[in-house]
């Protein structure tokens, strides 16, 4: 038996409440190691001479990863505090029994061995998710490249390659005018990278968050676009830009103006006057990245945050939006975002708020802080699978799993499972704009649970390498548009639509044939069954058995075979 | 390589400032399984082509718990974010790179495949705890049967069986009296259990906050104690009993009387009303346990939160108060110790806050909420070790790493290390009254890092079972006391306060023997180098190579040999 991975901490990453009595038991063992788990429960305060309120539940693997395997158990109980403990049996026949974090060879009869679940504490930090986003698909639009509705030549609209400068004129009228195109692809929330006042294209150094920035429009168009939304059931997220702002805001202004005396002093990290900005030298003060441009926020300074959160509330109360997403969220501290959370959901309680990290963020995922991630493990594990192909595919669905079982077990339908954005190159660049890949790509991102994040432009096999090449302008003449991959997203789109088994259904069946690269799944809600195949490699794969079933990607009689990186659903 | 017991989260649990500019990298592995680990670090905005910023550090094994190696690296970082990964390589001669939480067989270039570190936000999130109360001794004291001013005749104070009831006259200024004892013993903190006005003995079940039960005493009497105490260089903890009240506290009076229409009906949980209170069933509200005379308070509604914080605030400003041990702490929402912690800290900075938990306790201390816990781990492992005999020398030590490993690591000179307490049996009587084995049980308490509590009488070998026994009149008698128990713990408290190698040096060797029950301890600090022998089982054990030395207990010439359940120090 491996004791060394044998992890439990009585804490709500552990044990926590999914709803009022019920809770979830989790329990970490290295893989194929434990042959059996029981979970023995007891009240901590009723002496069992009282009642005997000893019970026993057997625990099941929900997943495993690439290492541990995932026991859960899912008990309702009542009581003040809950005391129990594990019975493990390994492969060998060899038993241990887990308590407070010892191992002991007989039953445990102390309730202070045992582990202790304090039942309203868990209840009271129980993780409240905004249930309307739960695997809703996301669409991200970069801005000032997605539509105008002003007059361009297409020459200029469709250059290649674009530079950080090149204005596109887009707007919020202009994509006004395109919601339908969005709603008609499948997509229920639209994420916009920045629109307030900034200098520059990407408008990350914001000069005035209270401010619609002029070339693209006004609170007025904001507020039309969000009712729109709203009217074809759809949502809006801005980019909340809070770790740094530009140097034309008011604040840093007056620090560059009135140096020590600036009554702004303490909303930066200012090391020395006067102060260096200048590219190539490193800042005097704290910015994002050593970029002078962007100068870092001092969060801890009350009146910082206040000033921060009083923004976040105002396009909440003024135009209606549904969320934020976080900019450079994990440089910014904990104590923040706990603040956030509590202001942004007293203004609207089912606001989504989403943080940009490029790691595992199980501690601002614990319940306080944020609903949700950009998910870019998700994007490296597809590209590790799809694009170099040095993970197999069973690695994949492990790296997905350690997602899994180190977040609370209701953020899998919230993750933003991302395949490119605007900060990485488009992953069509990036497979050698290999159609298929693209496909198989956006098949895993679009059948999986989670809340898909396809990057403007995907769709139409709009191409572009790092940064500033994958901002290039949206692709709307038809001509320039990849009509075959834009029906084979509103398909995947569709079939995820009509079969909630994808999303919400529970994984009856899975393996994976790293020799092939095939990924079988089958998942089932109710009288839905669903079969998935995904195809992770070149060649062919045989699959007799299922010959002759309806393939719903494509609507077409399944020939008993996939081709290179080809997907079905049956 | 054991890959499923390797470890590490980019948090604050496994990478964290200690001060600004340095930090301290944690990675865990399976005991005995790895032969080295190098963590590797670049800055993750600085590209190569502009500057190297690559390094490399050594990895040590800092201590070891009976399953795992806990490695560290301290290393000094001046950068806006860290990425770091780990090379690990096996006795086997296999080498694997670490990053992300994803295993590569080459070394990592891929700074997003690293683990992340921002910097300023795991510096503004660091763990500050009052430098002061650091290997401090705490003395608890039960405050109705510790000391009296009162006349009480001998056949009361001294009776045996006590119950809940006896009333012995304890007062504060009969503790006053005897601060010189405290101080001569050379414990450095008074901890008294409640001493508001309640109708019990033990005064958990809390009638008025805001004034000192009339039979201990006044307002008054507590500033003289307290300033009595700083006058004498100790320092003073009362008990705050937060989680519920007593049932003639004012709120839960107007509940009773007003019901439904009480204003205060949300400061606690009502289920029904008429409220069931009798004993015997279970209460219509929530309670301690399931004690009707404890209703338990709800600390989610903010008035309520904020009485309680007005309560803790109103004793250190009025009567200079070092700190609140905290009653029930772990039933209580962490989002209320967040809050209590900053009030806390406003009034008084260095002011020390202790949870009573009777688990390990880690999401209670990641310096957001508590500063230190009634260590239970440490009891119950000083009780297998010495009582029931079922615990090994070295998994003893095993179970404190466990502690070590699984906390900050400045936790340890904080955590209240107890073999008794007002809610368990004494030690003594556990051990059969075996004073050899109080006498090591002493020894292991007072002589490792920690802030070792003792609880009043021990040290004069008060016995007792079970709580009420437990809670006996002090012995003040010296015909009753046993002098040789006193003066042991009077020399091991003078040995503790003489050799900071003791609390504060580095381990610069260690073994145990599990055959002969011996733990061999060297501790380092500056020119001070201290060894400590613990025989933590009967028989003798030969040491022939440390014959001659003087013994620090007793002040002796070594034998050469340790008898049963002896310790010494040289």
């Amino acid at each position: 038996m491996e004791y060394a991975a044998i992890r439990h901490f009585a804490d709500k990453k552990y044990c926590f409440a999914t709803e009022k009595g019920r809770f979830l038991i989790r329990l970490e063992t290295k893989k194929n190691d434990i042959k059996s788990v029981i979970l023995h429960t007891q009240d901590k305060y009723l002496p069992l001479r009282l009642q005997d309120t000893r019970q026993t539940f057997p625990m099941e693997i929900a997943f495993s990863d690439n290492y541990i395997d995932y026991y859960e158990s899912a008990i309702e109980i009542d009581v003040v505090c809950l005391r129990y403990f594990f019975e493990l049996e390994d492969t060998s026949g060899k038993k241990t029994y887990y308590g407070n974090h010892c191992f002991y060879d007989d039953r445990i009869t102390s309730i202070d061995r045992m582990f202790d679940c304090p039942q309203n504490l868990r209840e009271e930090e129980r993780f409240e998710l905004p249930a309307w986003a739960e695997n809703k698909v996301v669409y991200q639009i970069f801005p000032s490249r997605f539509a105008t509705d002003k007059e361009i030549p297409d020459e200029l609209w469709y250059q290649t390659p674009i530079n950080h400068k090149t204005d596109l004129k887009g707007s919020l009228r202009g994509i006004i005018g395109r919601l339908p195109y969005i709603k008609e692809l499948g997509a229920d929330i639209l994420y916009m990278t920045p629109i307030f006042s900034s200098d520059s294209s990407h408008k990350y150094n914001t000069a005035d968050y209270y401010k619609i920035d002029p070339s693209f429009g006004s609170k007025e168009d904001l507020k039309e676009l969000v009712s729109r939304a709203h009217s074809l059931g759809m949502y809006v997220i801005l980019d909340g830009v809070f770790n740094h702002t530009g140097i034309d805001f008011f604040a840093f202004r007056d620090v560059t103006e009135h140096r020590e005396q600036s009554k702004y002093l303490d909303w930066y990290y200012i090391d020395s006057f006067p102060l260096v900005m200048e590219r190539g030298k490193k800042p005097s003060y704290k910015t994002f990245s050593y970029a002078g441009f962007m100068p870092k926020l001092n969060l801890q300074n009350p009146e910082t945050a206040d000033f921060v959160i009083d923004v976040a509330s105002y396009w909440i109360r003024e135009c209606d939006i549904d969320g934020w997403r976080l900019d450079v969220g994990d440089e910014i501290s904990h104590t923040f975002w706990k603040r956030f959370r509590k202001a942004i959901k007293a203004v609207k309680p089912d606001a989504l708020i989403v943080g940009e990290i490029w790691h595992f963020a199980g501690d601002f995922l614990e319940g306080d802080e944020w609903d949700s991630v950009m998910n870019y493990q998700f994007y490296h594990s597809v590209h590790d699978l799809l694009v170099t192909e040095d993970l197999s595919a069973s690695s994949f669905l492990g790296n997905l799993d350690f997602m899994k079982g180190n977040l609370n077990t209701r953020l899998e339908g919230f993750l933003w499972n991302l395949i490119d954005s605007h900060d990485t190159a488009r992953f069509l660049h990036s497979a050698g704009y290999d159609l298929r890949k693209q496909k198989l790509a956006a098949a895993l991102q679009l059948l999986l649970p989670g809340m898909p994040m396809i990057y403007y432009g995907d769709e139409v096999a709009l191409g572009g390498g790092p940064d500033p090449d994958c901002r290039r302008g949206m692709l709307w003449d038809e001509n320039r548009q990849n009509r075959e991959l834009l029906d084979y997203y509103r398909t995947l789109l569709r079939v995820r639509r009509n079969y909630p088994a994808l999303t919400k259904g529970v994984l009856a069946k899975q393996y994976t044939d790293d020799d092939t690269g095939l990924i079988y799944m089958e998942r089932k809600l109710e009288e839905q069954n669903v079969i998935l195949l995904f195809h992770t490699r070149k060649g062919t794969v045989e699959l007799p058995e299922l010959k002759g079933m309806r393939n719903l990607i494509g609507n077409q009689s399944f020939e008993g075979r996939l081709g290179d990186y080809e997907a079905a659903v049956f």
